[in-house]
């Protein structure tokens, strides 16, 4: 059991330095954007979403007498993906910004998922409420980003057509 | 209409590119799992409608004066992450890497969402339908990955209690 509950803790932690470079990551999506401004409003209100999140998951930690960990591998892995995949100087910056959003959900929805089967097994229903709050977040951001996409793409490439600066972002 | 079609092919030849990387992910994570048969036979069977979808994609861009581009930056970043997500390093790989095969399904729903999106705008239904016939294939493979994980991980972590090598793969 105490291993288990190790995976557990190095699990929430994993999952606590995800949504740190989410927030970063969707901050600088947000300031980014000038001409999609739907699509910037929905990634406003899920870096609300995601602040919420880490405090929750910083209330699990403590729960289990742990903390945030300085750094985490994985995370700066995915967390480096994600900021390449969706960075500023590809001229289809915009289409690849909402392929990478909806890309980091899924790994969001995936750590979660994860976190709640680990929780069950170690019967810490603390950490299992918080996981099964936060999980319906990532996958309806995940759901909008995926139904919003084609709409991206058409603006994108009838702007692109025309001007390459107001398509671009 | 010529920058529409110039982006088209661009995306068509990233998507076969992420085709290539998923057969040589999958095929190294089959051969790599000992302990989980069922989630190595769906590996195996992903890894032939990859096969047939990097065909249906050569097609593609065969009708579009065009073929595979020798190498996609963009895929060859994902390609790394994925596989250092899904990497045989860690301790907890099958969760990694179940966790990681259902993030690169979405990388590829993300794709080919974005294909027949373009294609409608460049009128190509011959792209359009070829993505449509792909896309419930990675849509299904992701569904599965998902539904499994819980059980990845509660046999991962009752295993790891008793026996590390026979949990980790």
């Amino acid at each position: 059991m105490n291993e288990s509950i190790d995976h557990l803790i190095d699990w929430l932690q994993d999952a606590y330095a995800m949504e740190k470079h989410a927030e970063t990551i969707l901050k600088a999506q947000a300031s980014r954007l000038n001409h999609y401004p739907e699509l910037k409003a929905r990634i406003e209100q899920h870096i609300d979403e995601t602040i919420g999140q880490q405090k929750a998951l910083e209330t699990c930690l403590e729960g289990l007498d742990s903390g945030p960990s300085a750094m985490k591998d994985l995370t700066a892995r995915m967390g480096a993906f994600a900021q390449a995949l969706g960075g500023g100087l590809a001229s289809d910056e915009v289409v690849k910004g909402a392929m990478a959003g909806f890309v980091f959900e899924n790994i969001e929805i995936a750590a979660y998922t994860t976190l709640i089967a680990a929780a069950r097994e170690c019967g810490r229903d603390d950490v299992r409420q918080t996981c099964e709050a936060i999980l319906p977040q990532e996958i309806e951001m995940a759901r909008w980003l995926l139904a919003h996409l084609p709409q991206v793409t058409e603006t994108y490439l009838a702007r692109d057509a025309v001007d390459d600066d107001a398509a671009k972002r």
